[in-house]
């Protein structure tokens, strides 16, 4: 049994034909506490593994750290369990030396304005004025048939979906030659995005130049903010973006395709990032239909 | 222009066949703050609309609330912009006379045990300790023929998802006869659950004995929670539960269904629950196959 799957007894029913018992496999979800310097800074449920990628990147999403330098070292605490085991479930990290430690109210201070006047526009803002990564110059330019390749292999490189039905994707691709970089699973859609970044971090990629981020579910404001913090041009997902993550999208410089099924797709965000090699040649031809 | 859908221009691009620029709708996404009695409690990423049930429902969640009477008031802080416009994004609950104000680190307090030994088990003890509502002795039997129906008939009533694709939705059922009580979309799962059962706890029907909580995706420790919190029998989802969801629904004596597609569903919690009309009358007929 691995910490990632856990297998339950269940019953199948179906309607006016069968039940039967017996025995499958589940998505394990537990609670991973991060700490910085041994202050608790977030408590989220995640399915256990690469926990110390989960860390590193969900310290660049909120902007405690810019790059791989910035984070020092990890360490599970030891456990104090009434047996005295170590639950893997509270991980301590380490900044770099000269790394200003995270304000313990992170979570409030990054959206929060002094006002009572709390808006898309300054969750905009904030987002803005703190990533180290401008993505607004990033002179990707992608094919949309490699592109259309995406979703298929991330469907494919997936290990426990197959098994469980109920995890969330996220994958890293290059850009320009569609090579998959790296591919994480989480019960949690952002956690499976910051075990990516982390995955950076720890590889000394930061900023995620000419990168792609593919999503197995919706594109929202927080995934956009993650593509942001890390410098990833192009976030692409299987749904719908919503309007905030396209407003901000738009502000940051980054490209957003939704409904990226089969050979379509839908550009929300810095269309002129997504040209089919043929069309680099030629002016752009492009048809303007009335909404 | 509604609050809840935004209008934005696209470019629709299918591989090597064409490329369209036309406008499209958006499902909305913004920042909700919600305080109580003045103090900040969250901030959460939602489709406006229905926000006093939001506040009221994830009250409920986090055990500040139990029932109706506990909710006193609610009011949009009067704006704080620029140009001294409310933005509807910060909500202020007061309590009833009587009902203790939250812990300021209520996320954390409700989690995080005193010693490093965070785990699921002190994750479900929580949950267990804290909710007002036992639902373990509810009585309901649900036809899983009339189980089988929620879906089509959730999907049926979306408003938005239709428009733009990009909403999750959560609806209650009364689980004797079937009828949709109250559906609520949104960007966030989470919050489309706490609306549901805001609607509730407006209308004093906390605790929500024998109805069936429908969500569209996937049935998580926290969806579980609400549910315990709200005194929900019964969760129903179309895709997969994680393991620590059916931890805490056997624990608390929920009955969780997954899988929820056409004729068939897997249970995997207290399928008892769910009985065809017929074999009420006679001795279960289980067949038990290997693992």
């Amino acid at each position: 049994m691995s910490r990632i799957t856990a297998r339950k007894r269940v019953t199948r029913i179906t309607v006016a034909t069968s039940r039967s018992v017996r025995d499958d496999l589940l998505a394990v979800e537990e609670p991973l506490e991060i700490r910085v310097g041994g202050n608790s800074l977030a408590i989220t449920m995640r399915t256990p593994g690469n926990d110390v990628d989960l860390a590193a990147g969900f310290l660049v999403s909120e902007g405690v750290i810019a790059r791989g330098d910035d984070f020092a070292a990890a360490r599970y605490c030891a456990g104090a369990t009434d047996e005295g085991l170590n639950t893997y479930n509270v991980l301590d990290v380490t900044l770099a030396a000269g790394v200003p430690a995270p304000d313990p109210s992170l979570e409030r201070a990054f959206y929060t304005t002094s006002s009572c006047g709390l808006c898309g526009k300054a969750s905009i803002d904030a987002v803005r004025t703190t990533s180290q990564h401008a993505v607004q110059h990033d002179d990707l330019v992608l094919d949309p048939g490699l592109l259309a390749t995406f979703p298929d292999r991330l469907r494919e490189a997936q290990d426990v979906f197959e098994k469980t039905g109920g995890l969330h994707a996220a994958a890293l691709f290059d850009g320009r030659t569609g090579r998959m970089l790296v591919l994480r699973e989480d019960v949690g859609r952002h956690n499976a995005v910051d075990k990516v970044v982390g995955w950076a971090v720890k590889e000394g990629r930061l900023p995620l130049s000419g990168t792609v981020l593919m999503v197995s579910g919706r594109a929202s404001f927080e995934l956009t903010q993650k593509a942001s913090m890390a410098g990833i041009p192009v976030l692409a997902a299987v749904s719908a973006p919503s309007s905030l993550a396209v407003d901000l999208a738009k502000e940051v410089g980054i490209t957003i395709v939704g409904f990226l099924r089969g050979q379509s797709m839908v550009v929300y965000s810095r269309p002129e990032r997504i040209v089919e090699p043929a069309r680099t040649a030629e002016p752009q031809r492009e048809t303007v239909s009335a909404p």
